[in-house]
C-alpha cells in the first residue's frame, strides 16, 4: 500500500493520516496530518485539557531546571508546543510518551463506530502519541506546573480508537485520572482470576495506578494485597486508605530490598504490578516474584532488555508481561472500582 | 544491604561483584568487579569465544562504518576491547545487549551448586551484560568481521546463574548457536500447550531462534505455523527446511503488510512470536495477532513504550510478554528439537 493510496481511502488504524516515508502506524510516525477535515470514519473533538504522561512531563522538568533547581517554565511550555508542531501529535521524543486528552465532540463522521455524538464531553482513551491534534492559544492559559495543560485545539480520532463519554457523577477532573490509568486494573483484575488465591504485590501502591491496581486484585480474589511504596509519608496514606492487606516500605529500584520487602509482607508474590514511572525496577520486581509466577509491567520507564536479560540473568522463570493500555470494558470497570472502593477515591481526591 | 556487607558475603545473584554506588544487579550495573578469586559460590571460566548478540555486533558495526559503506574492523575490535575494560563485562551501552561465550571451567568455588567440574567445556546460559569478563589476549585473533569472537582470557559465573555442558554429539560451533537463542523454543512450546490448536506466526522464521520458535510450534499442536520472512531467497530456504506449514514475505516494519501477509496465509495468528532483531515491528505483530491472542517479542530491537502505546493505540486485546531467555530444561529443549528437526538443523549449518 502506497502513501498517496492510504491517503485516498481512510483507514481505521489512521494510516492515512501518517506523513511519514513508508508505511508506519500513526504511534510510530514521526509527524502527522493535522488537517481539520474528516476522513467518512473519523470525529474530531474540541479539545480542552491535556493530560500529559507522568514520566514524559518529569522529562521535559528536568531537562528545563538549572543547576541551582530552578525550572525554567517558559522554556517547558515552549518545548511542548514546538513538539506538537512539528509531530502533529504531542509524543515526548526521549520517553515515546503522550498522555491523554479531554474536550467536546464537535463533529462526527458518517461512518465512524464509535457511537459519539456531537455535544459529547469525552476522555480520548488512546494515547496522545497517535492523536492527531493542533493548540490554537498557544498554551497560554498553562503555567507549566504540572502535567494538566488546559489549553484550546482540536484533535482527531480514528476509526478504530476508543472515547469514554465522561460521567455525569464524578467530577471531571477525578474521572480522568482515572481514565488515564484503567488499563492497569482491568488487566490485574484478568491476570489475577487466572491463579488460585494468588499473592499479589504492587510496587508504586500509592499511586494512581497503583491503587486501582490494588483494588481490582482484591476484587478478582487475591489472598493477600501487599501494596510497596517509596517512603513512610507515603505508606501512611496507603494504610489510612484501607485497601491493602500489608503496606511496605523500600526503593523499588534496589532490587535486594524490594525482593526482601515483599518476602517479609507475606511473598514472594505470585503476581508484581509495577506501577512506578522511575528507570531500573526490573531486577526487583523479578526478584519479588515467585517462580511459576507473572511480572506486569504498566510503568513506561520499563525497559525491554533490562527485563529480558534480568530475568534470564538471574534463571527466574517468571511470565512477564508488557502492560496492555487496552482490556475490553476497562473505563467502565475502573470507574466502578473507585466509586465502589472510598480509600481508592481519597487517594485520587487528594491529587487533584 | 550495604556495598560493603555484600562484598564480604557473596549473594547467588553475583551483588558483590558490583561497583556502583548503590544496589543495582550486575545486569544493571555500569562496572563489575573482575578479580580472578572466586567467591565461595562461583566457577571460573577460561574463555575460548564470545558470541556477541546480533543487534549489539549489527550496533557495533554501524558505527564504524563510513559514508562509503566501509567498515573501520580495527576501530570495531577497540571498541569491545574498550567497553571490557570499562565495564568489567561486554554489554553494549547503546543496544544493552551482550551475547554469551563458551569456554572450560577452570576453577569450583566450593559452595557452588551448578554442578559443573574443573575441565568441562561448556556455555553460559547467562548473557554477558551480567558476567564478569577479562580478556587477556587483545582479541588479537579477531578480525572483527561477525558476531564470533575467538579470545583468551576468563569469567565468573555466580551462585545463581546456568551453564549447559557442551554436547558431545553436535559440532560445538552448532551447540553453541543453539544454546545462544534456546529460551524462544522453550517460551513457545508453553504458550503453544496454553491455547488449543493455535494458529502461530514466526516473524523471522528462517533465522535460528525464529526456525527453533517454528519447530516448538508445531511439536506442541499448533494447528498451523506459518514462518514470515523478509525476502524471496529466504523464503526459498525456509520451504526447503519444510519445517513451516506456510511460508510467508513480508517486510515486519509495515504493519499492514505483515498484517495482509499473516491474513492470507491462514491467519490471524493465536500466537505471533518477534524473532527479528530490527526495531519497529511491534505494530505489525499486534495488527497479525487476534483478539484473545499473544505476542511473545523474542527480538532485543523491541520497544517497551511502542508495544505498550501500540497495543492500547489499536484497541488490541492481546496479552503482549517479553521474551524470558530462561525456562526450566531450555537448553536441552532446544537441542533435542535440532536433533530431531532435520530442517533446522540444516538451516543452522547454513550460517555456521
Amino acid at each position: 500500500m502506497t502513501a498517496s493510496a492510504t491517503r485516498a481511502v481512510g483507514d481505521p488504524t489512521g494510516l492515512h493520516r501518517v506523513l511519514d516515508e513508508g508505511t508506519v502506524l500513526p504511534q510510530a510516525a514521526q509527524r502527522l496530518d493535522t488537517r481539520r477535515e474528516l476522513w467518512p470514519d473519523e470525529v474530531r473533538i474540541r479539545v480542552e485539557r491535556l493530560n500529559l504522561d507522568a514520566a514524559s512531563f518529569r522529562q521535559l522538568e528536568r531537562t528545563h531546571t538549572d543547576d541551582g533547581g530552578t525550572v525554567d517554565r517558559d522554556a517547558l511550555r515552549a518545548e511542548v508546543l514546538a513538539i506538537v508542531a512539528a509531530r502533529g501529535k504531542m509524543q515526548n521524543p526521549e520517553t515515546g510518551s503522550g498522555g491523554m486528552l479531554i474536550g467536546t465532540v464537535e463533529e462526527v463522521g458518517p461512518e465512524s463506530t464509535l457511537g459519539l455524538a456531537v455535544g459529547d464531553r469525552v476522555a480520548t482513551l488512546v494515547s496522545l502519541t497517535l492523536t492527531p491534534l493542533v493548540i490554537e492559544d498557544g498554551l497560554a492559559r498553562w503555567d507549566g506546573r504540572g502535567e494538566q495543560v488546559p489549553t484550546d485545539g482540536y484533535a482527531v480520532l480514528f476509526g478504530r480508537s476508543i472515547a469514554a463519554v465522561l460521567p455525569d457523577d464524578l467530577a471531571h477532573d477525578l474521572a480522568l485520572a482515572v481514565l488515564d490509568v484503567c488499563g492497569a486494573p482491568a488487566l490485574t483484575h484478568r491476570l489475577v482470576t487466572q491463579y488460585e488465591q494468588p499473592v499479589v504485590a504492587v510496587v508504586g501502591g500509592a499511586g494512581k495506578s497503583g491503587s486501582l491496581s490494588i483494588a481490582a486484585a482484591a476484587r478478582a480474589g487475591a489472598q493477600r494485597v501487599i501494596g510497596v511504596v517509596p517512603q513512610a509519608a507515603e505508606a501512611a496514606l496507603l494504610e489510612a486508605a484501607g485497601i491493602a492487606d500489608v503496606v511496605a516500605v523500600a526503593d523499588a529500584r534496589d532490587p535486594v530490598a524490594l525482593r526482601d520487602c515483599v518476602n517479609a509482607a507475606g511473598g514472594p508474590a505470585d503476581i508484581t504490578v509495577v506501577c512506578v514511572d522511575v528507570p531500573g525496577c526490573e531486577g526487583g520486581a523479578i526478584l519479588a516474584t515467585a517462580p511459576g509466577g507473572t511480572v506486569l509491567f504498566f510503568s513506561m520507564a520499563t525497559s525491554f532488555s533490562a527485563a529480558a536479560l534480568g530475568a534470564e540473568g538471574l534463571a527466574a522463570d517468571v511470565t512477564m508481561l508488557v502492560g496492555n493500555g487496552y482490556v475490553p470494558g476497562h473505563a467502565a470497570y475502573a470507574l466502578d472500582l473507585l466509586r465502589d472502593t472510598g480509600g481508592v477515591r481519597g487517594l485520587f481526591e487528594r491529587r487533584l
